[in-house]
């Protein structure tokens, strides 16, 4: 992309409403834009972020045997009212609105009830399941303070994933695979090193839950870390660690953390409210259980820049940066230098290496520290004094490292 | 895709209160499910559908200049009260709801007065502009009746292209632009011959809008086309048929349509009651020049089953198909025919040609008609009397046109 084409601009200063670091790195950035407190919209930068980690979290959904589809945001009174909680005293932060005719309808903020029921019209026999439909699409959460940026949104991105089971067991084995997809996925985000299997309360439908705690100094929650085993719990869970075996008489050190994700077994709640059975080999109808599969997206990305962000800017990991290269041309107006950036911009599209390619006309100063706002892993900068001596200079933007490569050796050095 | 792990069934019946065609044939498909009048939910077959129209659009816009954001559905009340739409006497459609401490928010039924708002932080001088941002994005219209399935939504995506411009002039040739680009998806999409360009009024801002209406006997819309020149004029402005140079002197002929997308030359109305000017070159305070580009991706994706259905199913043009093959293994117990039917299926997916494999243990008079259902543009039919003769059939779905094809050179035939 070249950067004078780009619409967003960056900002100096932070606006004066916004508190927490992701939201401010993210708008001075021109990622996203607020539209009002817990709602965010997503600018070409921050669309094409949102993406890479969407395409991360659909490949390994994928790969346990997921299948996409995308659910309403309208959600009818009736459906809820069959598990309870469409009344206001059990879920408190519904946003309800009304049809014409004054029928009261909801905003989603999840999606067991309207997916078991629809599932009546799929399941019967039990050759039809196991199965895991899986969305990214966003929910509504009327949260009543919402000043973490894209870590708590009223309004926000959620890829939610749900099994149908046939039984208690054939649960519990998906359970733990969708464990090690999750496990995956934030290695694969950049995350992995710091991101925690939390045991947390199962609610009335199993032992525990489990949520990924990423470790973060401005993290809502606290959770108890067990170093060996890279395993810990919540808050909720710490006055029963010594009945847990994994944490008996174990040390535990607290730290900050943020929820990236959250996984449960839902037992069969759900299914048996919306009246979702099925007949078994001997034609005799039986339970269907369930569990749900969470992480946001959105909040996902406003983790990785807490977590990595330094005093110039956003870092972004290679696998979720916008673009992989950030060409710089210094002097833009100069016409060798000007050929010269372009020369490498066409090759890189040729070889479909992303990069982002900063063609304007501004003080070197400026260009920098706009780079370093951005936040693209790789800075490859093109001057008149570089092309002097035949040479580019690749700036690692997490590691400040600066490596001096030859002019015609700039593609095969990238493409290693 | 193999069918029998596809989670969807496809249904011998209509849902009695469905009254669309596109809807009764979508919902019997398994491409989409109703969750309330005018509000649909997307299941795999549906979505893949949908994507592969977004695809042609997205691209189509990114041709012209587009740059994909993705902006909210909740909406701040001042930023709509400044352009006087936030009114229910002047947009009667609105869903509305409230934050926990009172304030009212509404569910975008459109964006240009967030995206004006928001492009006061980037655009200040004539460096800036023109720019055309757009996103896919879901909508929302509290639409009194709601019967026409995708055709017709309380809750629809839309994809919504804005323009930024200097002056008029620059505007009105964006605007011609887009228009072009607009034709070219349509054609894309395989509505081309039967969409019409069609006239309508432009409101306060400009002489006219335009439509893009295409042509079918569910329609909600009629039009009066100009056969010579395939243009349209719709009933709005009908009355004024004779002070329009295109429509002068001519017979039009009616027909019932539906729009399917429309532009706007907006003015600066939008820009100018949120307060977004421009620098010019000699430092003066400009105003910005708007329009808006809107398609339906549901309706679009209704349309093309109005529009192509037979009496047997959805007919999908090779274009947006969820696949383009639908191997048929008929006896699929049968060990010869299973090894042949997934050989073809790995060969496919090994060479990216997408196809669904009936690999289910069912009548074969059920299979066919799931297939013509379903719709996909290739049927290839694999049984023990074809494999006897070392030939496999591939039948056309909208011609009903059989070919053998010796089964050594079924691929070779494929990929051409």
């Amino acid at each position: 992309m070249i950067q004078s084409r780009l619409f967003t601009k960056t900002r100096k200063e932070a606006p004066k409403d916004e508190v927490s670091k992701n939201a401010e790195l993210l708008i001075r950035g021109g990622f996203i834009s607020k539209e009002m407190a817990g709602v965010y919209n997503y600018l070409p930068l921050g669309l094409r972020t949102l993406n890479k980690i969407n395409k991360i979290i659909r490949e390994e959904m994928d790969a346990i045997g997921g299948q996409e589809i995308h659910m309403s945001v309208l959600q009818e009174k009736g459906i809820w009212q069959k598990s309870k909680r469409w009344d206001k005293t059990i879920v408190d932060n519904w946003f309800k609105s009304k049809l014409k005719n004054g029928t009261e309808v909801g905003l989603g903020f999840t999606h067991e009830e309207p997916l078991a029921n629809l599932m009546k019209n799929h399941i019967s026999s039990y050759r039809d399941l196991p199965i895991f439909p899986y969305q990214i699409q966003v929910k509504f959460r009327n949260e009543t303070r919402a000043k973490s940026g894209l870590m708590r949104g009223r309004e926000f991105l959620m890829k939610d994933m749900y099994s149908f089971c046939k039984t208690e067991d054939e649960q519990h084995k998906f359970y733990e695979k969708a464990k090690k997809a999750y496990g995956k996925i934030f290695q694969r985000l950049g995350l992995g090193d710091i991101t925690y299997l939390t045991f947390a309360s199962g609610g009335s439908f199993s032992k525990f839950s489990h949520e990924f705690q990423t470790i973060t100094p401005n993290g809502e929650d606290t959770i108890y870390i067990e170093e060996n085993k890279r395993i810990a719990l919540n808050k909720e869970i710490l006055k029963e660690k010594e009945n847990i075996e994994d944490f008996k008489e174990k040390k535990l050190v607290p730290q900050k953390a943020v929820e990236v994700g959250n996984i449960f077994n839902l037992g069969t709640k759900f299914s048996e409210s919306q009246g979702l059975y099925y007949l078994d080999e001997k034609g005799k109808k039986q339970k269907v259980w369930m569990g749900s599969y969470g992480i946001g997206p959105g909040r996902v990305m406003g983790t990785i820049v807490e977590v990595f962000a330094d005093k110039s800017g956003i870092v972004w990991p290679e696998a979720v940066a916008p673009f992989k290269f950030h060409i710089v041309a210094l002097d833009a107006a100069n016409k060798n230098v000007r050929m010269e950036a372009e020369e490498i911009y066409k090759k890189m599209l040729g070889s479909g290496i992303e990069s982002l390619y900063d063609d304007r006309e501004a003080p070197a100063g400026e260009k920098f520290a706009d780079s370093d706002l951005i936040g693209i892993p790789y800075r490859i900068v093109v001057s008149e004094k570089n092309l002097a001596d035949g040479t580019l200079e690749i700036k690692n933007r997490k590691t400040g490292e600066v490596k001096k490569v030859a002019k015609e050796k700039i593609l095969n050095s990238l493409l290693q």
